[in-house]
């Protein structure tokens, strides 16, 4: 069906089960899809925007209560909003990281905490992933000690996921953010694989910055995403702005440097907000999530030749799996050649993964329901028995 | 009417005459409403992002074609969308200024302009306007001159608004990339109020970046803009990442760095690209804009004690007023003090104007029919003569 012009209307999410790596987070509630209808236009949350002209100062809609809100939902001191977690990275570093500074972040970060540490000019000093792709507190200490010999100061920064996404694995968060106390070094949190779908406690994890990504995981349209911090940095990444018109004297009041004065005017933040009640009620429901994607891992884990990447049991809905030794070899004599794994999944009602993928994918149960879990799970054994593929 | 929990419908565009400041040019049109609800999860437009995994290369939806059809719009060589205006200013800041260097801005620069300078350790220095709070190619001329000798080089970047948000007015921009041209200093056009309301070239301004933003004059949702530059300056600003994991030796393809990677995956950028048609068609009826923004200019300017401190005749629908002489007189006797302006105009279904505001205010006329315009224009003399002020 076409929307307009050449753009055809989407119905992913109305037509299939999905299980994109990176999309089910982000769906929209039906909350969130009526907000943005109603905030669509340009500046639609500036209508009652008064002094001192702030974002996160706005009353209608209720704006300075939801930053409040979201810096208490990951238990941290302040919070704003910013355009997707990759700013909130670039924030952070372009605060704390002076260029040829060292940043430690992991063997499995993702491509936008690397580019935040290239844009402030940093040095990236990996902490290597262990022989099950975990990053452990006692891999994070060598790194620091290596990393503060090596330029002979501490590292500015580390960063850390909490899950990563490479293979959806658990990393030791609290471990890490221990040993970087230790070095004095503050801890950012990359929780655009958590906060929004599990429970979140910055505090307790230890760590001085929590990123979050509003279209990965808090059901908000992109870009949108968090930035929360204790009040000890808030001074720091929140500063405002000190510059002044050398000709007309002019000041800039509270605006701050790093989020470039306002960030999500309308539909981005609207949406953020109005999926937030039920985002923080999804994410007491994390362990019938794991349970479906247990389910579904243990499925493929069943078919002769397939292998499980992620660490098993699944503590996270984001799973790498390969099957070179099963789908793959499928594909290398079906008419369809690698099509015919997403072919058969698309006749069972299933997309998202990506086309032509028989060796090593990843896929996302986040959201199914436990019948949709168990359709997924059954349809990966049907397929490969219709392929003479033994399954366990 | 409530849209959930405590955040009310928002009626605003669909109940009054909105004269609102920022507001008319980022209303989006009934396509960009479409695509806002057909695009509204998260990385909505990814369904279909292959190698090499960038936004700008994803061809269904065809955002590849909508990139090229961007650049070609402004007139200028390579295009990309990011979040909101501000953000291109960014890029072209952290790109070609080193901390400590002078940036030549305007007496009239608004404040995003002087954060992204700030956020990069420039130093401001300000073109002044002339009496008419105009930025003349003169005065850029012996500001670059006088800013050269101060720093002993010439600054590594001029910014200049083609209209200001102060006053709406008309800067001379091409004198100015002119004379930027003889110190060999790169301008950067700032086409938040003309990129997306009136045509746009920037080969023939002589400019050497053009940002615009979606949400204040592209139809579009919030944060959303383009940064467009020539063929010679590409390479830098979309510079593509150069950094590298130090143990896993990744490296991450064609990311940009200052761009973070990819900017708007869902609906901004649907919004954007289903308004474009619209927009490309309605920057050609700048004329009839310039027409009603003249009469109700004029019929304020007819109410004695009245200024308009823009330039006149408007050559913008951004429009200053003083009303001190008028209705703030008014204001001082009546019970309802300052709203009493607002309240009237309420009652005459028009609203957007700061609340209480009766000395020095901004109104937009952009985007109302002839007869919206004429009722404006006619509401305003109404109100001053139930008042007894006289009107010419």
């Amino acid at each position: 069906m076409r929307l307009c012009g050449e753009i055809e209307v989407r119905d992913r999410e109305e037509t299939l089960i999905n299980l994109d790596p990176i999309q089910s987070g982000g769906r929209l509630t039906a909350d969130a899809m009526k907000a943005v209808i109603a905030y669509g236009d340009g500046y639609s949350v500036c209508d009652a925007c008064g002094k001192p002209f702030r974002l996160d100062h706005i009353k209608k809609p209720p704006l300075d209560a939801f930053h409040r809100d979201l810096a208490a939902f990951v238990n941290m001191d302040v919070a704003r909003v910013v355009p997707g977690a990759r700013r909130g990275f670039q924030a952070v570093t372009h605060t704390l990281v002076e260029p040829g500074q060292p940043v430690v972040l992991t063997a499995l970060s993702h491509y936008t905490a690397f580019l935040a540490v290239e844009s402030a000019g940093g040095v990236p000093r990996e902490i290597p992933a262990d022989g099950d792709h975990r990053i452990t507190g006692e891999a994070a200490a060598a790194t620091l000690e290596a990393v503060t010999r090596e330029f002979g100061s501490a590292p500015p920064l580390l960063m850390v996921d909490h899950f990563d996404y490479q293979f959806g694995n658990e990393h030791q968060v609290r471990e890490i953010a221990k040993a970087a106390r230790q070095y004095d070094v503050p801890v950012l949190y990359n929780g655009a694989y958590s906060v929004g779908i599990l429970p979140v406690d910055g505090k307790a994890l230890g760590v001085d910055f929590v990123v979050g990504s509003g279209h990965k995981s808090m059901a908000a349209p992109a870009p949108s995403g968090i930035l929360a911090t204790t009040g000890e940095y808030a001074g720091e990444v929140f500063r405002t702005t000190g510059i002044r018109g050398d000709r007309t004297g002019r000041t800039f009041g509270v605006k701050e440097v790093e989020m470039m004065g306002c960030t999500l005017m309308g539909a981005t933040v609207m949406g953020l907000l109005a999926s937030f009640p039920h985002v923080r009620e999804r994410v007491t429901r994390w362990e019938p999530e794991l349970e479906n994607a247990r389910l579904v891992s243990d499925a493929l884990a069943s078919i002769e030749g397939t292998t499980i990447l992620s660490e098993v049991p699944r503590n996270h809905t984001l799973t790498r799996t390969d099957t070179t030794g099963s789908f793959d070899g499928v594909a290398r004599r079906h008419k369809k050649k690698g099509y015919f794994l997403t072919s058969a999944l698309k006749d069972r009602g299933i997309g998202g993964l990506f086309p032509g993928a028989t060796r090593v994918w990843k896929y996302n149960t986040y959201g199914l329901t436990r019948r949709q879990a168990e359709h997924v799970a059954s349809a990966f054994r049907e397929i490969a028995r219709e392929n003479s593929i033994a399954v366990r």
